[in-house]
């Protein structure tokens, strides 16, 4: 598919003098195999693998610390790998350099119950740290479709089902631990819930996918456990009855924990992959969060504007394991969309727009999808106005992928002119730059090159990702 | 009181060329007298006026655009002017330059009810925007004590009472119109809810401080007027007892949109300002917002956890005069304060702990001002872990402006200590500069200094604040 050839890449050669530096402090610890280069050279992105020149599997900050000193100084390329599931060619390794994995970075470094925070290695999962929380009545509920690390997650502001009510990696990240371009040690914040003490360092990092600094330890925000929760979905006969019903209970104040649009071919997708029976036309899954007594007026509340819109069969997951069976098969909305169509691999599209604007981005989307010559599904966090197309290509095609080029950009312009975002969680990584100065702006984007050049001066951290230099 | 000479100012000339340029453009609206510069030249502060050599009275984006050009071009300072009412030197011409006064761009430039945001000029005022809501159903939550404009809100990252449940300017900017150190307008979002799409540039404008840029229209974050609302106060036998009620309110999920502490003396100068007769002992004042029965729970769980740590007389403010009147009150505090010693100057502490480190922190304060010399009152966002002393300081006495600081170092030492932070939404300004390096330590500093060597490269933009260059 469509990706930069060998040929064009700007590889910068590793000196010797660093591969021994590498090898005397991490020995095994270091690998040159073709196999592992080549995992560590691709994600989840339609892009084939571009290989690093090598990778380093960290243990701890100083690991970090000692080989983004090393490639500052000699020049050389450093990617940060956390568990490999981002989208947009986040990973490649276009310019060679090391692939810096930090999955052994697993360590819960401190959970304070008190005052709902929790501090984690860079390579602690979603998952892991949840497992953990079990029996604190807390949780952590920012929840992407994958189990990403927590230092990925911050790297690309990502959210999920969970953002409507709780906000994103942006409102939950408190503060970051994080190794420079030349290899020092910084901390973001203090665990103060607000502070208006300078830079907001914090947030200069969550979302810049490694090209500033490189997280190591995440602290984030946790929320008590909700004394009760309730799920449904209904079914509605168009996309626009769908939307509406959303946008009237955001406007009432329903505090939904989670709204979530999936069209007819997602949930045949999920019907097929996860075993189901849902009806296929254009459906929302709802869930509830609160006191017993809250969620019901809830429920009730967004029932009676359903209905007023056509929704038919509000069907509950009473249960916690058909709430969690319900829940799995929406986060696997991805997988089971791969099998639609096997061998093939997926593009997806990550536009949020405002809600007022939804109803016509979706709806124009899905018109041109009909035309098209392979299959896709769509789904939404319709509550954020963010929603994915997944389109299913022939890997072997260049007709198919030029095609979902098309569309892809037809999207992202109709998204940019509806006031919204060409990603709303996947990030930019390579996929997404050509749509940045149609965003921002090219004085915006000269801003964010001038913030990329200091803090990277040499161009070392995830380089031609974000912004070109 | 404490602050810099004129010997020590670095005042730069500005060159007549520039005079003739701003005289051209602005006429009426350029203004070199003594009086206007005093007055621009000074805040809510303890500092003495340091002033300006002129101001400029704005009314769109493309006169910021202007004068930054010049300014840039000259190297002369430029100080963006809200409301005047921040607390820690921010406006203060330490280096002389142009004061630019924004409250001429005062217009609401749009609301979107549907997406539940509004767009405004950087002097619309919070109370204008709430004023100019009031039949859309929809309100904007972030009060700090004063009626501050929208862009200076978001240049100190104000935040206020509602800060435990709606969160701070951070959380509720949405995008930023912003002229650059050379005179160019970005923007630094779209309207979308989420997104990922490169650097969080409305980040790092919020809390700069005029220092990066100038922000000229602001885009918040609406919320639906909640259908029921209730505010009650509760008195307790101690600051601890207090706290503790508060910490459970926080565990146990209830989503409390207010909980404010007072103690003693700042319930007594509220009582004397406001001609109210509250116990004058410390006191919680709760506000809960919600459906009728959702604020009806939400109360009934919060005074069962008040009763088990003693509070006393939860008395309810059910007429929405009754609740105006509380809440004006303790937005009033700071000026309660100051009429509890006439002719004084306030010093006002802001550090910001985590929670469970708040009991202690805020005993420790009360510990040292009762052996103080001077009075004080203390008040606290007390969900967020946000307190305030506010010092009544004689204006001649430099041994009790000494006395104060050196209450005020050891408050803001034990808070970065206790993890927390030396502001927790006054800003940093003039007068917390000395604690950066204590709370982010030398390196972040170097990164914050780089961020604004990158942004303003001639050191243009309100030189001396926050980093030193």
């Amino acid at each position: 598919m469509n990706a930069l050839t060998e040929g064009q890449r700007l590889r910068r050669p590793v000196p010797d003098a660093m591969w021994e530096a590498l090898q005397a402090r991490f020995g095994d610890r270091l690998s040159r195999a073709e196999a592992v280069r080549e995992h560590h050279g691709r994600d989840e992105s339609p892009y084939p693998a571009m290989l690093p020149d090598a990778v380093v599997f960290a243990q701890g900050t100083d690991d970090v610390a000692f080989v983004a000193g090393l490639c500052n100084a000699h020049g050389i390329p450093l990617i940060p790998y956390g568990s490999g599931s981002s989208l947009e060619g986040h990973l490649l390794a276009i310019e060679g350099g090391i692939s810096l994995d930090l999955q052994a970075m697993n360590q819960i470094v401190s959970v304070n119950a008190e005052d709902l925070t929790a501090t984690v290695q860079a390579g602690v999962t979603r998952k892991q740290l949840n497992e953990n929380l079990r029996d604190t009545g807390l949780f952590f509920p920012i929840d992407p479709g994958a189990d990403a690390s927590l230092g990925g997650m911050a790297a690309t502001r990502a959210s999920g089902t969970n953002a409507v009510r709780y906000g994103t990696m942006r409102e939950n990240v408190m503060s970051l631990t994080v190794v420079t371009a030349d290899g020092r040690v910084i901390r973001t914040a203090s665990r103060a819930r607000k502070s208006s003490a300078g830079y907001d360092l914090t947030r200069v990092f969550v979302g810049s996918e490694g090209t500033l600094g490189i997280i190591t330890e995440v602290t984030v925000r946790l929320y008590p456990q909700p004394e009760a929760v309730a799920a449904a979905v209904c079914n509605f006969d168009s996309l626009d009855a769908a939307v509406q019903c959303v946008i009237e209970t955001i406007q009432l104040g329903v505090p939904v924990a989670r709204v979530e649009f999936m069209d007819a071919a997602a949930v045949r997708s999920v019907n097929l992959h996860s075993k189901m029976t849902l009806r296929e036309s254009p459906m929302l899954v709802f869930e509830f969060h609160g006191s017993p007594a809250g969620v019901q007026e809830q429920a009730g509340l967004v029932q009676d504007l359903a209905r007023e819109h056509g929704g038919k069969d509000f069907e509950w997951a009473e249960r916690p394991e058909d709430r969690n069976r319900l829940w799995t098969a929406r986060h696997n909305a991805y997988f089971a969309g791969l099998q639609l169509r096997p061998g093939c691999r997926a593009s997806t599209t990550d536009v949020c727009v405002p809600i007022s604007r939804l109803a016509e981005c979706v709806g124009a989307a899905a018109q041109a999808l009909a035309a098209a010559s392979f299959p896709s599904t769509i789904v939404g966090h319709v509550g954020d106005g963010n929603f994915h197309v997944l389109m299913l290509l022939d890997p072997d095609s260049q007709a198919e992928w030029d095609e979902s080029e098309r569309i892809n950009h037809a999207i992202v312009r109709q998204a940019i002119e509806a006031d919204g975002t060409c990603t709303g969680e996947h990030g930019v990584g390579l996929h997404k730059m050509q749509f940045m100065a149609q965003e921002h702006g090219e004085d915006a984007l000269a801003l964010m090159r001038s913030l990329k050049h200091a803090f990277d001066p040499n161009n070392i951290l995830n380089p031609g990702k974000i912004v070109s230099w």
